[in-house]
């Protein structure tokens, strides 16, 4: 029986781009597990009850359910053991947390500073005011103002932020290493997100970081490519 | 025959203060490798000839030369594969150079910009001219101007710039995860560097990166501990 995946979709329940569902997206290709995906909108909060909470990616496979995109890779990978490795062992874990700690608390924030009004024209009408109304309290300003200047603050963006990744895909071919991994995935659907809803470019084509997407977007029988954007 | 290590030095020459010195003397004890420390000053090109640079660390192992910290992390993984790991495996290697790339890449020029200035009274004097000047045309101004305003920046450098770091503390004991790995040593060699040289604190008492850093100072014999700071 397939595994079964809420996943935040857009007005167009065919546009999925949660950058957290798109890592597990990705880990679940990476496994060879088969996934059956229930589009889902923010405000759809009573759907998850049974997850004990109101965000997605939620799975089920079979009896188990599992929320939260860390712990859902971790539950692969102690689930499928046989299966092609996220980690590669206990410390490439522990590593793994590192990046994900970083792609959510300083590259999210980074990119959503650069694309959050382009994401209202794109969630279900539904969830329009929720999600003004949510990021504007995070931010403190309206979603225009958050995005404004986007087309000069992206230089600092790609020279700054995108430093660390620009700097091991300088020395190897995949976060991973020879081989994806978790890793990838982190930073590949928190590039996704944006590529899926805006069609503001975050990385410049000369980026060994694009050729790189180049590469993940080829991954699984090119899943990730065949997803549609906006 | 123990490792000998060209390690940058101050004017006092017990001063050891290179963050990329330190992560190797931690990645040699980590080993168990004896080690011979050789005090170096930053004009002392000449002296590192024969290791076709002019940067420390520099490590002699017998016939073995090798310079670049994260060079010399991987040759010792190599070399003495039978002592405990520094990486964990091959994924854990790449993933840890994500880490090495962030605190290189970001970690160490937020450091600079607050402690750059108290570098200056440690080094040795016939460094001085040279520091001062290749430090200035590195960030435009001069050291004072640099450092101005850093009992006000500091809330932002332990807010932002640490984050990824505590998020990762917050949810396991060392950044290896059950046991310290090249990763701790990596970012503890980061910070042990302006713990050597100013007595202006970057931590905050009350972050787990404070409690961290002290289970790191008691490593191997409480080597990082034993070492003087100004």
């Amino acid at each position: 029986m397939a595994i079964v995946m809420y996943d935040l979709a857009g007005a167009d329940p065919a546009l999925r781009f949660s950058p957290y569902c798109w890592r597990i997206r990705m880990a679940l290709a990476h496994k060879g597990l088969a996934v059956e995906t229930v589009p889902w909108r923010f405000t759809e909060k009573a759907v998850l009850a049974f997850s004990g909470q109101g965000r997605v990616p939620v799975i089920r496979d079979g009896d188990a359910v599992v929320s939260d995109s860390w712990s859902i890779a971790e539950y692969f990978e102690a689930t499928y053991p046989d299966r092609p490795s996220l980690f590669g062992g206990a410390t490439g874990r522990a590593h793994a947390r590192f990046i994900n700690s970083w792609a959510d608390g300083v590259m999210l924030g980074g990119i959503a500073r650069l694309i959050v009004r382009d994401l209202l024209d794109v969630v279900d009408p539904k969830d329009r005011t929720y999600f003004r109304e949510s990021r504007e309290a995070r931010f403190g300003m309206s979603l225009e103002a958050v995005q404004q200047g986007r087309e000069t603050r992206v230089a600092d963006f790609r020279a700054s932020l995108l430093l660390p990744v620009r700097l091991v895909l300088g020395r190897q071919k995949w976060l991973g290493g020879d081989t994806p991994s978790y890793a990838d995935h982190i930073i590949f659907g928190t590039l996704q997100w944006p590529r899926c809803v805006s069609r503001f470019e975050l990385v410049a084509a000369d980026d060994p970081i694009a050729a790189w997407r180049e590469r993940m977007l080829d991954l699984f029988d090119r899943l990730a490519r065949k997803a549609p954007t906006v």
